[in-house]
């Protein structure tokens, strides 16, 4: 899939070792780079974006802004936008990928480039979505165009059906496992998946995909999955029968079990049976991983009718806009105030240790984001746990690391 | 009414002038004073709570934390809790005022003492409340009684009837304007409304008496308004008949129109209609001043079927977790949010400027806040503006400094 998309995208046939340069459909910066992407653009290129419509601005990392300096840098994001006619997404749309996709700013078949490093979130929806610094971003945005090796491919194929209470996060996570953190470092893992698993699901897959180094993560169209969203899925877009793969990995679902992820890499992936019972600080759902309405109805699924622990903190932040109009539309979000969740505003929240939600040395967080990295949502010494929203909902209520059979009378 | 409650909570009769040492009722310590509070109870005094369940802890001014620091901070207060059987209020429960009011941790007649200097908040139920520094409000945990001199007592008198789209807030305002902002220092402001404001209405009045520089500032309770929450209320409490003030003022609401506080002084005070169609960037609605149900509801008044100005970011953040749940069981909050407000988590949110929508330099900002002096709110070259929820909403609306009545179709 990869080859064919950088192919149809390009100007002539690529295939993996191969420079293409290819035309890019959505290029996306967000807050956190939007001034680095703003110098090179006005002061290294003295150019303007080739095409406005194919560029937007999110504002999401540190939304609302937490600082003087983000805040500034947030405000010439905005000026940059209105000055280029370049789309933005401020404050409280929320967090990138959600947002483009919501927006049908990444389809079946298009290139798209962002500032973050889960840009392979976009291969849900059958998009080379990859990430890229401030310059080949800004460079994407004055040509139109990248260039990029074209990456080797590794073939994913989920078989079997997912049991009661385990989830794509946990087959995401058993894939990090299986394939390792290096295990496919500028490779295009690409996920044969059959009609199985949602558009929010095949974000949680794409999403991980860069935790195995991957510089795409592409999840093969499949029944009518997309076509029902309303995409147009083009024939060519499918891998051909008999393509070459570097490697090809099996992930039975039907033998998973909730999966964790513990510090301090994301290829530390363990049962979460294994780790019951450690005390836990802090739990946040959310991010562009697991914030999605289908996250939050399985949290309200084992949070209805109880209190989170009184030792124990539980985050809340949709991912986007959208997903929280409809969390409050259908009273997933109720169910969540009433069980004492803090809610927040829509947008990365205490993701990469930023705001709204750091933690304190020692603490402990089941996250449902994904990155566990030493450091990465506070302090050095500060422990990430990831997690599916399910498992993380089961942990807020018991105070410790859980399952939601461990949750009294939950039925998955 | 401030000498008969310092005379009732003490040892003997006192009048304005005289030193009285007094019991106190509650203890109220916000997470960014927690650190020091525990330093001074443990390293100074070496000493305990006398009686724990008069002492709170309510995590509200950065929450959820905004660096390692702060979570270290609300960790340790935490851990104090824990350990010494006081109460505490984490992450998401909200604003130090509205909690404990909402508790039952602030009565009439009662002495409650805050780390925070919008502690005369509390007057709304007829209570005695004053902000104090860690080692005042140490020294009272350790001890239970407090020890200050009896202020003289402002009485101001509101007469007529608040016309629509003029609220509590605009009389609140029209009164520090009157007294000037120090105009009543250390003085009480006792306040006579009649059957006049709902609790929540009293809070705003009482929570903006601290800007005229007042040690406290009392609303008389009036008819049934808070025998109607339930509250007990003493006989002993009503001032005397013929009590000497040393000041009187009357505030005629019936001639009041929406105002305005415009930079950098609170009793910078001027009608909202003089201030009209100057550029925003940002609206914020929330705070212990205007976060309350009722202030939703004014907002989402003017905001249904609304969409806020392309040019201009609302953000909304309910004072409480109580507020915030009945705002999304009576819809309110989806109102809000289908207009395309940002909604954070319950607390004091970026009213000091900590975090959660910090201005840039040259950023305006109409905010239903409680001050806007320089560099309040962010930036040293920001400007804040404080009004009514409705005439935030209308401003939101419009992108620029606005009235209700000029969002068309508006009723009041």
């Amino acid at each position: 899939m990869a080859e064919k998309i950088l192919t149809r995208r390009g100007t002539k046939a690529v295939y993996a070792g191969d420079l293409a340069v290819v035309d890019v459909d959505q290029v996306m910066v967000v807050d956190s780079i939007a001034q680095s992407f703003i110098e090179r653009m006005e002061r290294d290129l003295a150019a303007v974006p080739r095409y406005p419509e194919r560029v937007s601005i999110v504002i999401d990392h540190v939304a609302p802004a937490s600082t003087v300096s983000v805040a500034q840098a947030q405000k010439e994001a905005r000026e940059y936008a209105a000055n280029t006619g370049v789309r933005l997404f401020d404050v409280g749309r929320g967090i990138c990928h959600q947002v483009l996709t919501e927006e049908r700013l990444a389809q079946p078949g298009w290139i798209v480039l962002g500032s973050d490093s889960h840009s392979t979130t976009y291969g849900a929806v059958a998009a080379f979505g990859t990430g890229m610094g401030a310059t080949d971003i800004a460079l994407a945005a004055a040509s139109g165009k990248t260039w990029l090796k074209v990456p080797e491919s590794v073939k994913v194929t989920f078989t079997g059906e997912l049991q009661p209470s385990v989830t794509a996060k946990d087959a995401a996570l058993e894939m990090i496992r299986v394939l390792g953190a290096d295990g496919a470092t500028y490779q295009s893992i690409e996920m044969h998946a059959g009609d199985r698993f949602t558009r929010g699901e095949r974000m949680t897959l794409a999403n991980l995909c860069v935790e195995a180094g991957a510089k795409a993560g592409l999840v093969v169209p499949g029944g009518e999955i997309l076509t029902a969203y309303g995409y147009d899925v083009p024939e060519w877009v499918y891998p051909d029968p008999g393509a070459a793969y570097v490697r090809e990995v099996d992930i039975d679902l039907t033998a998973l079990r909730p999966r964790m992820s513990a510090p301090s890499e994301v290829d530390n992936v363990h049962d979460v049976a294994a780790l019951r019972g450690l005390k836990v600080d802090q739990v946040f759902i959310g991010t562009c991983t697991n914030g999605r309405l289908e996250d939050l109805h399985a949290a309200a699924a084992v949070l209805k009718g109880r209190r989170v622990n009184p030792g124990t903190r539980l985050l809340v932040i949709p991912a986007s806009s959208e997903v929280m109009e409809a969390a409050m539309e259908d009273g997933t979000l109720l169910t969540l105030q009433r069980a004492g969740a803090a809610l927040g505003t829509p947008g990365c929240g205490p993701c990469m240790g930023r705001h709204q939600g750091v933690l304190a040395p020692g603490e402990v967080c089941v996250s449902t984001s994904n990155r566990n990295f030493i450091g990465r949502m506070g302090d050095k010494d500060a422990q990430v746990y990831l997690a599916s929203p399910a498992v993380a909902a089961a942990t807020a209520v018991m105070g410790r690391i859980a399952l939601p059979e461990d949750v009294a009378g939950v039925v998955a």
